[in-house]
């Protein structure tokens, strides 16, 4: 049985248009009926001409059908041309969709700076339309991934006033991954009856907890987008931004949105192990933040997690270069459970010591002392693998 | 002919005393009479040992006479313990030098988080202080190296109202390398006779052009010191804090520090290639050195880089991630020489492009053109070693 599905009234299909050398290339979401939909973007200031054009579309209109996706090229740095082929791209996927041509959005993924294939990609879309199914999320997924490893596609289903509520994400990830922003391509459908207010806040919250915590190599792509879908198909009462009802949403969505920001750093490139980074005690959420991401971006810390060496003269020496206000005397650090640092001194190894770093999954907890606010990280370690992907990544 | 000697008046050694596995691990550094002394030490908030207690000493004393160096051990985070171990070599080096414990600093580097092996060290201070003599930079340079491949000694000779002056300096380097703060071990030892405000002037004013214009991996050490020590022996005109005579110190005293600083980065943990970048239009210096070091830390430039692949894309990427205000419109990249992008487009590719990022050394100039400013900054590429070295070195 699979563990995913796609909620009430959508469809969705995957092809190859050959950008890419060999997976699927082109990926279309659709709602039978008009979404509200909500939609977070890089803070990157160079954005991609995708990422221009769906700003403009935002500013005029919130009613979405369609989402078409190409990998392979990011459609970045492409000037006024970029902003035409987006436009095309959108203009073909509405005309073949039979659907306003300002209720279709345009994402991008791959290389920075080459022109798009557009005519690949335009003479493909029709067969993207035909191909459009209930049973296409493996499909649309592939469509999306540029040097993933695998498919992200999780679903939620919950009740909400006695009405079943479906929502599924499908991401991709792997590098230039960077917390604090829209972190990577991700579609999110529903088929709940939300408000527009209400789906903002909802994304907004689920970002803080789960795209917005993760870090695989601290770079913050051009690109990324995350778009949130629902079509109200599950004809729950409507949900408002406040109560029980959008609770019940709010949890669901975290959970969703955090899975699949975890399996984005599980795929990060190269990774060989997953690293959960805890600050507690710092003075605000902020400041436990940017310690937390210090830890996690430090590419020594990642080189002792690849080790497997409970290094965590490296853990406070990132600590002490974030800027970040803590009394070193009280600084306390625990890896995988056990207490290495107290009162900002190293205690003597313990028994367990030697199984610290050693498991696929490693626990980092660190309090500053200097507050009461936690934060927490996600990221992975950097290995040789990835230094290969990456150095090699074309041109 | 070697191309360093030491200044008159200074006296160096080096021995081992298997605080390392193999090389020397210990240094001294004298001056036959007082020195006009002015440090910059690490802006990290955890301080190791030794730069706590010499922070201290330079609060009462600026006249110095030694600094000991032990590598292999950076009594950091070795609480009061720590404290004292530094204590003791200052004190027992000040005993075997016959002079005023209050004239000896010392400094550390290696690993964080074991108690010094202080009876080792101690053990060999006499032997250390015997073997002083102006013809041992080498085991000196040889004393302060923890993975550095080689050794980094540079000497400066100048004339200064007709007196001879000389300049030279010893630094180590290699991992935790980040600029913006005293970024790596480096003694500085000249005969000049300077005013301690001129001193600290110069001493500011090379650090900023050099030690905090490089970085190799973005980590900031706990240990980072630059110490310079004028003894006066030149017989040298008083060089105040201004004027021509000062002019041609800080121009000799920047050109060594400048290339002391280069051969830190070239000697960068697992380092291939030796990267230039400059940002010129920068509002002001500081967002220009910003969005040069965001170029610089880019870890995914830098596997660009090792792999000889411009991917001005990440170029772009990372600075539009630094947070420093530009136009992407007017943004303007060129690589070895060869314009990638011009107004934030990217350019066809030119006959010479296949040679850019090829050769060991690579200069990215870039231009936001949103003021007047510039800034520079010297890093170097990232490579499998890089991870290897670092993923491994012990706890």
């Amino acid at each position: 049985m699979k563990e995913y599905k796609l909620p009430k009234g959508f469809l969705v299909s995957g092809v190859y248009s050959a950008v890419k050398r060999k997976r699927k290339d082109l990926a279309l979401f659709y709602s039978k009926v008009p979404c509200r939909t909500a939609a977070l973007f890089t803070k990157n200031r160079v954005k991609a001409a995708p990422l221009i054009l769906a700003i403009r579309q935002f500013k005029k209109n919130s009613l979405f059908r369609a989402v078409i996706v190409n990998s392979g090229n990011a459609n970045c740095m492409t000037g006024q041309r970029g902003i035409r082929d987006a436009e095309r791209m959108v203009k073909e996927t509405a005309k073949a969709l039979g659907v306003r041509k300002d209720t279709v959005l345009v994402s991008s993924t791959g290389i920075i700076g080459q022109f798009m294939p557009i005519e690949k990609i335009v003479g493909n879309i029709e067969r993207l339309v035909k191909k459009l199914s209930e049973n296409s999320l493996d499909a649309a997924a592939e469509g999306i991934m540029t040097t993933d490893r695998f498919k992200k596609i999780l679903t939620k289903e919950f009740i909400v006033g006695g009405k079943k509520i479906t929502i599924t994400g499908v991401a991709k990830g792997a590098g230039m991954i960077k917390p604090d922003m829209a972190t990577m391509l991700c579609y999110i459908l529903t088929d709940a009856d939300i408000t527009e207010k209400a789906l903002k806040k909802a994304l907004a919250g689920a970002a803080r907890v789960s795209f917005n915590a993760i870090t695989v190599d601290g770079d913050m792509s051009t690109n990324d987008t995350v778009i949130i879908m629902a079509n109200g198909e599950a004809a729950n009462k409507n949900i408002k931004e406040k109560g029980a009802d959008f609770e019940i949403f709010q949890k669901n969505l975290d959970e969703l949105s955090k899975n699949l920001a975890k399996m984005v750093v599980r795929d990060g490139e190269g990774a060989t192990k997953f690293i959960e980074v805890i600050v507690k005690g710092g003075k605000s959420f902020d400041s436990a933040k940017k310690a937390a991401n210090a830890i996690a971006e430090s590419v020594l810390v990642k080189c002792a997690a690849l080790g497997g060496d409970p290094n965590w003269g490296r853990i406070a020496s990132s600590l002490g270069a974030s800027g970040v206000v803590f009394d070193p005397d009280k600084l306390e650090i625990i890896l995988d459970g056990v207490t290495f640092v107290k009162n900002g001194a190293f205690l003597p190894p313990k028994e367990k010591s030697n199984m610290v770093f050693k498991g696929n999954d490693i626990l980092i907890e660190v309090n500053l002392y200097s507050g009461k606010k936690n934060a927490t990280v996600f990221t992975c370690d950097i290995s040789k693998k990835y230094i290969e992907l990456n150095a090699h990544y074309t041109t």
